[in-house]
């Protein structure tokens, strides 16, 4: 029996999913874990009733806390026969194994970005879910995110016509400490990715080229593990139209992240948020609030409407916010950006692909 | 044994509060209870036990959901040992016999406003809650919102040197029901309190005199029950400063909130949230998203900061975010107000304390 | 023959009007006239061809600069037969001599506000302009503003339905000097005056009643000579529609000068004019460009605005931007005001015309 | 005796130019040459003494509205004794002949962008200016723009460090006539230019590298004649730093101008203008005025100051707002964009100089 019969077998002797609450594992008891397990107690139809994490001192705190069972391994956890599904959090090196034994049992699965580094792993972890029949959704947070949803919706709403350009901003407000960097793929492959995708989710187009120019000036040192810090890259979609991305990994004012998309009837922009809606005027001029910090404060509604967004795939049969392959496709075009820095040409992602 | 002498024994029971969790009653199981019990599950510190409601079904709804006890008399959970603090969020006209029998059996007290429209009865009210030493604070989300609480630290920053004066804006986006405005306590009792203790609250000091005009202009047939619902109050503080309150019960835009304070160094604003951050740009202009909706959108967050404040005013003796007697000096403003406006002439402060 | 008499044999003597260039005297050369002048020269059927000033030095300047005759005795000026139009901008105690001269010269009129600070001698000044049939401006700028005129054509195409509130803030960045300010009529003559000219203006209806609050915070000497510099007036207009301007004499991010209007389908701002549009940001903030300075900066192009004005009103016969009328009840709101503020008591507009 | 040599001679026949006021022709009464005279006449220090234009009705109405002499033939206008300096507002084709005349005859030069298309042409018109001494400035007015300079100021004041980034976004608000398209040298050659000067001023640094990508997406039809209507430019500056430009030949909100500087301390925009400053909240939303139409609106206050700036260089030895030298950089980069658009490659600026 396949891995996807046992999970239709499980499903017809427990009833129908949608009239019980999802019994979910996390894997990794990090800052992202942590943080989606709290998220999930948020959310009507999500129960958490395992945790993992190697480290003994965070995984028995977090399973205390929630009053569930803690595992060191997380192969214990995914074997359970009350997990419906799994939250995946632990480091990337991880992702490609776990989705695979996930998938094998039959339990749905929610994955942070990125899937892996390597596209032929990506690809077997892909292949895994697809056979399973089970669900997977990525942590792709930003497509959640109130303001850029609201933008996508205008899009769909045709507000200003088919799109003729995106244009994406995204700066880290301050450099990651070098051994992230160094292990994180690069900053197409860590950064960028995240731009990758939220212009294919706007444009609801696919990329067909990509260029880019790039440079380490935040940190010049950068330049000695071949990785850069300050990024232009351009696009061209399947339809003609054109993106640009910009990516920086210090900004002084915050965590700075827009969309602007720029159509025949008009121009629709996602600006950021504030922290607070004070403004002083004074003598020096007019001055308003910094952006929230980075990740947790910025996209703390993101993290939560995509979880709620994975818990209403599973129970109501809603698409997921972002699939595996949303993944995948990101992945090429970070390759394809750095082949097109390396190369300094224009590259096909099909060129990639192929 | 007086009812302070029972808490303190208590207290001595169980040890310190500040080493255990408060346990927390919630009466009455509306909209603003319902909220605040789901708030109360999120803030570590807190734990419900009890809740009440005389309505049968909203109370066993939400004693199942939250694994509690439910009574349908409040009386009974006032009296439970195992209860520390309670949460009124019941009508107005309950408040004053629920405070007292809470005081007098020691538990603290978390009561939404107002404390009646009486201020013979928010006397009596107070009174046994001074008696009895119980710590208590009334629900003025708006000094827990992240925006008026910025620009208050800015203040008392000395941002912009000591205030000359204070505006506040506060309009509903629409009428309330003409039953719930006709025991309401008028405009003034309703909707200016919270400007009044906002007020009061950023300019930390008190007001002396206050002059009124208004009229019923949204809903003329409000004149015949002597209501208006567009009003403007002028204040002036003990120290000389200024202050004017402008009021309407519609806004087309939605719920706008703002306060500007003006000094000699500068002014100060806090400006109404955005529903998105999104921006279309076309023919006709630049347009930006409404403002959020009403109380719950709005004042989310600081519906949850003001309980986070409860917490930790019993839990680290911290200051209640607002008192009893920060809700009696606004009863006291709007009595000054409504007489100033029948009257037509500015009321000393004095002539309704005495 | 009366004044008007001479006027219409003038103008059937010369054809008319229409078909030439405005033949224009400009009285007193000080900030404001200087201004005035170049501004004349840059309209299109103005033709300056004398000027007027008591300072001799400053006259020859001016008269050689323009190319025209220079009169030290305004009553010359008025005499001349090939002058058409006067531009008043002498000091506001020589405005009324200045007018009623003029209009028995048959000489159209455009005065600097105020007419004159008392209401007998602003009657005498208005009944001849009105005998003689000449047209009469006055300088009430802000009527020509482009963003307040936008706001008002909004109003006036009903794009918030019939205002129920208005609210002003005009603020100057820095109080005059003292000598200015002692004999300036006190802060309600001196610069309320502008808000309750833009109050009727924008509501396009009449104020019956005016209180008002203020003290001396900013110079707290002025209650010496019981003058205010700050202050919040409460109007109500004659269809039961509110207002209230706020006013202080200093601000230290410049001139600030707002109008609010709030109505049943939606609220309407003019907000500040910007100095640039930089935005800095950076991690204090994000920081926008201080106001623009004092009246000279910001009130730049409604200054031209209303000449032009002036010019289309001799010209094409299009109404005055304001009217001497708009003077006189704009003077009445001030009267109204000071007795408010001293009386403590809410003033009927009809006690000051009484 | 040399160009230069007669130049000096008249100088010193006249004494100092700086005593006196600069003589000024205008060549070419379009457009932007009437608006150019116009503006003469407001600026101190310059007068205009003769006009000249091939069209017989345009050419005499302003001779005769400005009182000065009308010439069909540009060059009896350049040969005048009487004229210090001339203004070219020609067609561009034009350019070269005028500015090589008027050079030879010692006369100082402000010529509207582009001197020319052709690069060789480009380089004998600025060879004559170089060797008759006199001064040129070219109509690069985007540097006089009160936003753009107050920019760069702030870059020059090192607000935000050495900036490491460049973005900028220029949309015309409709396609121009198909027939000026097909005669303007391509979008690079039109349009781009000016956000090739722009990007080199703020950055005050020299474009080593660009790359391009772009579609005829606003009319298809370009594409037949070889022309695009959107594009993304991106740039490498001789000091490592990087920049983008985007264009588009239509924007819906009108004349979209944006800068945005992004460096080590902060980043610095400079927005666009708006036509005015009313904001309507309504149930739709909050709306802001459209950007200002086109050049006349949007740079109306730039046009006046580069040729203040023109003036204060010839009477006061100020350095041009832009030289000749840097209208041939910037059509350099224009060259070197058309090569990488075509190439599909990024081209080093040194490929199109040598």
């Amino acid at each position: 029996m396949t891995a996807s019969g046992t999970l239709r077998a499980r499903r017809s002797e427990r009833g129908d999913i949608r009239d019980r609450e999802i019994r979910v594992g996390v894997i990794g008891l990090g800052r992202m874990g942590a943080m989606r397990a709290g998220n999930a107690t948020r959310i009507p139809g999500l129960r958490i009733v395992a945790v993992t994490d190697p480290q003994g001192p965070s995984l028995s705190a977090t399973a205390d806390r929630l009053g569930v069972d803690g595992h060191t391994d997380w192969r214990q956890l995914v074997a359970r026969d009350d997990v419906d599904a799994v939250l995946i959090c632990s480091p990337a090196a991880a992702h490609r194994d776990q989705i695979i034994a996930a998938a094998e049992q039959g339990k749905h699965i929610f994955c942070e970005k990125p899937i892996d580094l390597d596209l032929g792993r990506i690809g077997e972890a892909l292949a895994a879910v697809r056979e399973s029949g089970v669900t997977m959704q990525l942590g792709f947070n930003r497509r959640a995110d109130r303001n850029f949803a609201a933008l996508r919706e205008r899009l769909a709403g045709d507000a200003i016509g088919t799109p003729w350009l995106i244009k994406l901003t995204s700066r880290d407000p301050a450099p990651q400490p070098a051994e992230y960097i160094s292990t994180s793929g690069g900053l197409f492959a860590d950064m960028t990715i995240h731009d990758f995708d939220l212009a294919r989710f706007m444009m609801a187009n696919e990329v067909v080229e990509v260029s880019a120019i790039g440079a380490a000036l935040v940190e010049p040192s950068l330049a000695a593990i071949g990785d850069i810090d300050c990024a232009v890259i351009t696009l061209r979609f399947a339809d003609g139209s054109l993106g640009v991305i910009e990516n920086c990994r210090q900004s002084a004012v915050g965590y700075d992240q827009r969309v602007e998309v720029h159509g025949p009837r008009g121009t629709l922009f996602a600006e950021n948020e504030q922290a607070d809606t004070v403004v002083q005027a004074d003598a020096r001029g007019i001055h308003h609030s910094p952006i929230p910090g980075f990740l947790a404060e910025r996209y703390d509604g993101a993290y939560l409407a995509e979880l709620r967004g994975f818990a209403e795939c599973l129970i109501h049969g809603a698409p997921p916010v972002a699939t595996g392959e949303d993944g995948r496709r990101s992945a090429i075009l970070a390759a394809a950006a750095h082949r097109a820095l390396v190369e300094r040409r224009p590259v096909a992602v099909s060129e990639i692909t192929a």
